[in-house]
Order: structure tokens, then C-alpha cells, then sequence
């Protein structure tokens, strides 16, 4: 037989390659929960004795999620933090998250754009990349996050209580109008001057998850949730769950001058079904007026006090500053409604 | 204003429907370290005390990893076989895994049998779904698994030692065949009996994660990982992590009479370098000899022990019966090769 030897693979070669290039970070010094990261077959992290574990998993897919001209770094933004903020919703505190990745093909000034996007948003949560995949196919962009919270501490969407008030963080509804004015929706460009659009684009590619809110309100809410679908089918989550029902003040819901200055239809689909914000909806008793106002201060994210969860289980009604109560068009986002 | 109130969604519309019609299994009963499953922000899992957290993440893409014209079934099984394949690699046990679902349409008789797949491999190893994502796109199957290792007993690709012996579970290179045959490759077609192709699809469709193995290797093994792209590729990655080199028997292989009776050029392609078996090839010391054996019988599955650990780092040699340096043709697959 022919003497031969096979050399090693090098290993800057194909898929372990562009993982190395783009997505490990030998500078970076490895949080002490993280006891093995990415190169292995598992990640190993060591969770902090007595928490429990939280974790959300989420897809973006282009042309659902995503436009197929999005900037990558805005991308990779978006991607950990719609996984951050279920966090957030939780009360708990990041771990490390892993990213499973399609590719149409291995473009490295896309990935070191998209890159730059993730790590700078997990950087600012200190939550590490700890592992995950790369394969070719459709753009297709998956992550899942760990996170850390202490029993009965977890933010539940059925803890929602009659009597409670009902709150969310941040402003509603930018999002969706920056949707529009991207489709191009006649009423979205007429009632907005263009010198707004690029604070509302990024609005909607780059959402801040809600996680100091969230830790701090996890001694003192009762449910919670963050808005990904729209206010009013993302309360209808809490409602169900909860067996309760709610009353919500048209008034009080918090706008920004883009939205206040919009006619009030679409004022409605912006606030009521606009999704995206990202923003914590949730609920406390009244006796934690207080220490909700202290959360949101330690936090510096501005909470508002919307309305109350009522005993009426399943009806919502949105309530003019007259007390009536408004009719309510349109539906909130749902992947797989016709 | 109107007075009307908008009717609270009924829970079985468009993806809510969906999930509940195929994944939430409200029958279950839910294992003690799964806190809150399926239905909220997260799910919450209460690890056990004082062991470590083994992650992996696997995307599978149609035309990639799967046909279009897969058993919905067997691609579900497949779909968490390689994550707990990945798991077994560590000597990890299963605690739960979240699964992120794109598919073109909501096709409810594909998902029930997919989800029929998942399932029954799911509960054969406890392993409960815990919470994931739908969205419509092309499809694409995104698992994470969760499980749990006592620190230190982790088996790592980077702890193969010089003198170690090498083992592979299981047998070699069925799958490989078995994507030859499917793809209509005439020396496949040629050299193998057609009333042995179901049992070889069989063997590619729905591999069998060595978990159990994989636990009781971790008191006796060094490094090991599962193979996913080929002996020679995967063995590549140990003796990259190990800093060494290794010698393999060609004889030693394990095969079943499918592959033994293919000529040898056809051995070599299926043994060196079939992707897909999902056996587990590790290291262990001659002295742990007795109880590697002991683990393969506690676990009922076989050990093959085929080679050694050299000193010379990145050298691989497969040594022919007679002692000589074997040539090896032919590479391991890459999701990014050109």
C-alpha cells in the first residue's frame, strides 16, 4: 500500500472558520458563570446556586421579521434583543445566549457588520455568546438566552390580580408607525416630517430590551409581559392567563410627539396594534405605587399607569377620557392568521 | 362615541392555535426540574443544585440536512437526536429543549406527525419541550437542549491524552451509505442488496443519541465528541483541541456486513468519512480499559476500541492490518466548503 498522510485540516477552513473570524472573541475575558463556551459540543455555565433558569428561544425569518435590505448590525441587534427583553419580562438576569445562523452564502462583511450589531448589544447586558450553528441556507436567524431568576421571583403573565393597575414602560407605538412610513403608507408619510424618520427607524431596528426594568420590578409587579404583538393583543395574553379583565385609559397610554400629532385612527393602530415596541406591559397592586415608581427610577426607564385589571374575565375595554368605552379596530401581528 | 367592546381572541387562532394543537401535551406530567413550561415569556427551569449546564444549539435546513419529501416524523426525531447526540458527547443528562419552527404554511397534518417524532424520541429520554417559537418562512428547525453534568466529569474535546486509546460506539458508516443510496449513486445502488435500503434509511433518518452511553463514559473517558461529519474529520477536532496526534486501525472499524462488503475504496468513503452516524468516538486511558467495558454493558450499547493517542500533534494515520500508513482520499463535510 501507498504510504500517505492527511494533513490536519487547517483551521481557518469553511464553516469552522467563519465561526472563528466572526463570532469568537479570545480578548474577551469569560464570565465566571460561562465554565466552557463555544468550540465544543455543549457550552458549560455554571448557574448561581438556588436561582432558576429562564430561557426564550426566537426566530427571525427576512420578509417576516426583517426587510431583506436591513443594515446586518442593526440585525444583530434586533435578533438578542427581542430575546432579551422576554428576559426582561421575566424579571431575570442574563446569562449568555447561543445563535444558530442560515446563511445564503459565507459573506464576511455582512457577518462582521451583523456581529458587530449582536456583541455590542451583549456586551452592554453582559451576556456572552456561548455557542451555536451555521449552516447554508434561507436567511434564517435563531437565538436562545439564558438567564437567571429567583424562585417565585419570575414575572408570570397569569399573576395579573383584579385591582391591580395596569402599566407599560417607554412609549407606544413608534414602531409600527416606522413600518409604515418604510411600506410607504400614504397617512404614515403625510402626517410625519422626514426629518423624524431616521429616529423612528431606529426605533424599530433597534429595540431596548427593558432588563433594568425588569429585575427591579420582580419585588413588586404581579404579571408581566413585553409588547411584541401590540398592546391590546399582548394584554389579552395577560387577561387569559390571568382569568381577569382590564379597563385601559386612551388617555394615559404614552405617546411621543410623532404619534400624539398623528389623527386619532391611526393614532389607535399605532398604540393598540403596533408591534415591536418591545416595551414591559405589566401589572402591580396599587399598595406598590411606590416602589413601581422606585423600580422604574433605579432603572431610568419611565413607566406609565394605563388602567386596572377588572373581574370581568376575557373583556377589554379601552375607555375614552369620558369614561366610554371606544370602539377598537384592527387586529394585532400574528404569523400564521390569513 | 361607539360603545363596543372588542371580544378577548379565542386561544385557538392562527400560531396560538397551532402551538396548542401540536405542542402543548397538557396530559404530562411535568418532570420536577421543569418550573414553567410552554406558554410564557420563558420557561423556568430549576437546575440540579451544585451540577453544571451543558447547551447546544442545531439548525436543520431542507436541502441541507433533510429532503423535501422527508418523513415529517423521522425529521422530527432527527431533529432532537443530533442535539442530544450533542449531549451524549459531554456525558450530560437531558433536562429539556426548546424547539424554533419556520414553515411555509401551518400544515396541520405535517406537524402532527413531526411533532409525533419529536415526541416519542423526547420522552424515551425524559426530555421535556419547554417553550420555542413558530413563524412562517422557509422551513427551518432550530432546537436547543438543555442538561445537566457534575462539574469537572464534562467529557471535552480537549482532554485526549498521549497513550489513550480510541473507541468509536456503535458501527460506522450506514448513514453515508444510506445518503448514496438515496441519492441514486451507482456504486451504492450496485453494492447493496435492496431489501437492506429501509434498514439503512432507517439508520440515517433516525439516529439513536447515545445518552446513555455518554453518562457512563463520564467517570472513565477523557475526550469525546459525537460524530456529525466523519471519523476522520471529527477526530481532527479532538487532536486540534488535545494538542496530539493519533494512529487508527483500519481493521478495527467497525461495520456491519452492508459496509463490509462494499469494496474498499467504497469502506473507506462510508467508515473515514460518512457524516450522520451520531456515534460517539472518544478517548480513554489502556487502564480504564476494564471500565469503559463496563459502561457499554450498563448502557447496552457497544465499544469499538480502534487506536491510540500519538504525541505528534496534528498527525492522523490510518495504519493498514500489516502496520502501514493507509493513503485516505476523499474530506468531511462542511456547511461552507465551496
Amino acid at each position: 500500500m501507498i504510504t500517505a498522510t492527511r494533513p490536519v485540516e487547517p483551521p481557518d477552513a469553511g464553516e469552522f472558520g467563519l465561526i472563528a473570524r466572526h463570532f469568537l472573541r479570545p480578548g474577551l475575558a469569560k464570565p465566571s458563570q460561562v465554565a466552557l463556551g463555544i468550540g465544543d459540543d455543549c457550552a458549560l455555565l455554571t448557574p448561581t446556586p438556588g436561582w432558576q433558569l429562564a430561557i426564550s428561544s426566537d426566530m427571525l425569518v427576512q420578509g417576516r421579521h426583517f426587510f431583506p435590505d436591513v443594515d446586518p448590525a442593526s440585525l444583530g441587534h434586533k435578533a438578542l434583543a427581542v430575546n432579551l427583553s422576554d428576559l426582561a419580562a421575566m424579571g431575570a438576569r442574563p446569562l449568555g445566549f447561543t445563535l444558530a445562523l442560515a446563511l445564503p452564502e459565507a459573506n464576511d462583511s455582512w457577518l462582521k457588520s451583523f456581529a458587530a450589531g449582536l456583541f455590542a448589544l451583549a456586551d452592554v447586558h453582559a451576556c456572552p455568546l456561548v455557542g451555536g450553528d451555521t449552516t447554508r441556507g434561507p436567511l434564517n436567524i435563531c437565538i436562545t438566552v439564558f438567564g437567571e431568576v429567583l424562585p417565585g421571583m419570575a414575572l408570570r403573565r397569569g399573576a395579573g390580580q383584579v385591582g391591580d393597575d395596569v402599566y407599560v414602560s417607554g412609549a407606544l407605538g413608534e414602531a409600527r408607525l416606522a413600518l409604515e412610513i418604510r411600506q410607504q403608507t400614504p397617512w404614515a408619510l403625510a402626517h410625519t416630517a422626514e426629518h423624524a424618520w431616521p429616529a423612528l427607524i431606529e426605533r424599530m431596528d433597534r429595540p431596548a430590551p427593558r432588563l433594568a426594568l425588569g429585575m427591579a420590578l420582580s419585588a413588586c409587579a404581579h404579571a408581566a409581559l413585553d409588547i411584541s404583538d401590540g398592546l391590546i393583543g399582548d394584554l389579552q395574553h395577560i387577561l387569559r392567563a390571568s382569568g381577569v379583565g382590564a379597563e385601559i385609559e386612551w388617555a394615559s397610554l404614552p405617546r411621543t410627539s410623532a404619534i400624539a400629532t398623528l389623527p386619532e385612527p391611526h393614532q389607535q393602530t399605532c398604540l393598540l396594534h403596533g408591534g415591536d415596541d418591545y416595551e414591559l406591559l405589566f401589572t402591580a397592586p396599587a399598595a406598590a405605587r411606590a416602589s413601581v415608581q422606585t423600580a422604574a427610577l433605579r432603572s431610568e426607564t419611565a413607566v406609565h399607569r394605563i388602567g386596572r385589571i377588572t373581574a370581568e374575565a376575557g373583556s377589554l375595554h379601552v375607555l375614552s377620557p369620558t369614561g366610554q368605552t371606544m370602539p377598537i379596530a384592527g387586529q394585532s401581528f400574528d404569523h400564521f392568521s390569513p
